[in-house]
């Protein structure tokens, strides 16, 4: 089996790097978290709460559901492996291109992957009727939401179709929204005001990249209480470390981080938007969350040569070629501070400038 | 499938416990990781290493071995449910009573496990005749060594036994050294001297124990490059916290407190053992690591009864009868420093006291 290629893989570079290809809220992690961070270490001495009872309560409180419809993980990753092993013998959909980990959790778990292509002319939007169609030959599907490394939510018409589609046929929906908290209206367009509708819908989040604390591990899926008890069922002890824990308790609720990160957001999805759209050499996808596809328009130009030379300017942007249904000439960037996406901007510019030098 | 139930379970109890359930290092987070606890956290906010690279050849120099015979995981638990996958449609023989979750790794993993039992006359030696014997018709062994809970090493002469049996009829040979370091010569009496001779032996090791840091999840594997491979292949991404590798790296060469570590567990061994050992109405069983099984010979005190009355003197003991194999009548204590160790012996003579006096 073939890892996937994932991006913010900085270990590789040495020297200071700003990294556009992992994508974290430039913020930081919120001082709230600092406060646990600088307190004393008793917690790291005891095992952490086999059932995670406090933690999946502040949770639940959140999302306004019961803690039984939380499970928490060492990161989205632990419960996107989690789902795969709910296909063990099944086939599933997936839209591609989309986050490699939902194939490869798959496979693992004994599964068979059905692929269908989100195409560059409909702008990476779902091909509905294709996948309408084809639901009923398969157990279930896993949609992206918004999706990486595309940038677009699934539309409420569209989410609502699937969720009736899927509901009806008694298939499994998995929706990933480790990304919608950078949505412009996370609770609004979440999935789970259908949770009540569809037992067999599991809904995955990130503390990871909203928080900006990925080397910390902490996310959790939401589902029905059927759902999420087969998953517990299946799941190591102790995967999430007791500092997580604390920290998550804490931060989810930060209404100052979650503000400021809103704002920032919003702004810099404008600006990083309409300064990469002015590219001519570049054609650029609308986003609904912090990172930006990008196609290269240049025929001497591919995203692995780009980034090689953006490298030699400091700056790790994410070739996009490895993902199923992109070619070479893609890649993506993460949503970073103003200073640091001007930088981004004016480095692009120069490499691409010089390559038409070249020319 | 029913969970395993575990000792550590503190978080049930309210109030201050004295923790005799889980067994770990009673000195406490080491120093050099303090060090990185008041640190910056710019590491947090950062994804871990993808390889891991770093953290395994600190691990890899520890071992004199190649950092690619070093697998990491959350806690030892990632790598014993790794290692359940590699049973996939296969038998294996666990000689119980052993640590749950073996069984329920192997279980998860689709493979089938095979029993044969240690027994209180033989001081819960293991059973070398039937092992040998029965190896022959199955994929592997799981050996604990030392053995939780009953406390005993694998003795040099049985272990070589099996390594040289696994290897011969080419099966697998899983050692969880996870306690080893508490064992009063671990370079000595643990497997990894054979390893170069046995290319499908893996040996499971801990950080959470010894170095006092459960709540932060450090574990290793450790065989040949093929093996490693093999479950690097099924290992979900960046399972270990940034937090744990940076204190990882840190804490493998603090020979003082390793050193601190082994005089206050020679000491607390020999008192503790000694000490129960003076019970008329226990059975203690001798131990090589930083715990002690006992057995109540008193017909109407079952370890259910003692851990509810020592929660009532504020401690908190393991009741052992879940473990397969042994009866109600057993219980397990890690062993503390002196004052607490003290303590328990202690409220264990008003208990049992108590009870006698009740008949």
């Amino acid at each position: 089996m073939t890892k996937v290629i994932h991006g913010g893989d900085i270990y590789q570079y040495s020297g200071k790097m700003i990294d556009f290809s992992s994508n974290i809220n430039p913020l930081g992690i919120p001082e709230t978290a600092r406060e646990v961070l600088t307190g004393d270490w008793e917690h790291l001495e005891r095992y952490p709460d086999l059932h995670y009872a406090s933690l999946r309560e502040v949770i639940a409180n959140f999302h306004q559901l019961d803690a039984d419809q939380i499970i928490v993980g060492n990161g989205a990753a632990e419960i996107i492996f989690l789902m795969g092993r709910l296909f063990h013998g099944k086939k599933v959909l997936i839209p591609m291109p989309t986050f490699g980990e939902y194939q490869e959790a798959v496979q693992l778990g004994g599964g068979q992957v059905e692929i269908v292509y989100r195409k560059n002319e409909n702008d990476f939007a779902l091909p509905m009727e294709e996948i309408l169609d084809r639901l009923h030959d398969v157990d279930g599907i896993i949609l992206c939401h918004p999706n990486n490394p595309t940038g677009g939510l699934v539309g409420e018409k569209k989410l609502f179709q699937i969720i009736e589609r899927t509901g009806q046929l008694n298939k499994l929906l998995i929706l990933d929204e480790a990304f919608i908290d950078f949505a412009p209206d996370p609770a609004r367009v979440s999935g789970k005001k259908w949770l009540i509708d569809h037992p067999s819908m599991l809904i995955i989040r990130a503390f990871t990249k909203f928080f900006a604390m990925p080397g910390l591990r902490l996310g959790y899926g939401i589902g029905s209480n059927q759902l999420i008890e087969r998953l517990k069922e299946m799941k190591m002890p102790w995967s999430v470390n007791s500092l997580a824990v604390e920290i998550g308790e804490r931060v989810l609720f930060d209404s100052d981080y979650i503000q400021r990160s809103r704002k920032w957001m919003e702004e810099e999805r404008t600006f990083l938007y309409e300064t990469l759209s002015k590219f001519e050499s570049l054609q650029v996808f609308s986003t609904e969350t912090n990172f930006i596809l990008c196609k290269i328009k240049k025929k001497n130009l591919t995203a692995q040569i780009l980034k090689e030379r953006m490298i030699e300017q400091g700056i790790l942007i994410r070739n996009a070629s490895s993902f199923s249904g992109l070619d070479e000439s893609y890649f993506r960037v993460a949503i970073k501070d103003h200073e640091n996406n001007k930088k981004l901007c004016q480095a692009l510019q120069g490499v691409i400038q010089m390559v038409s030098f070249d020319e």
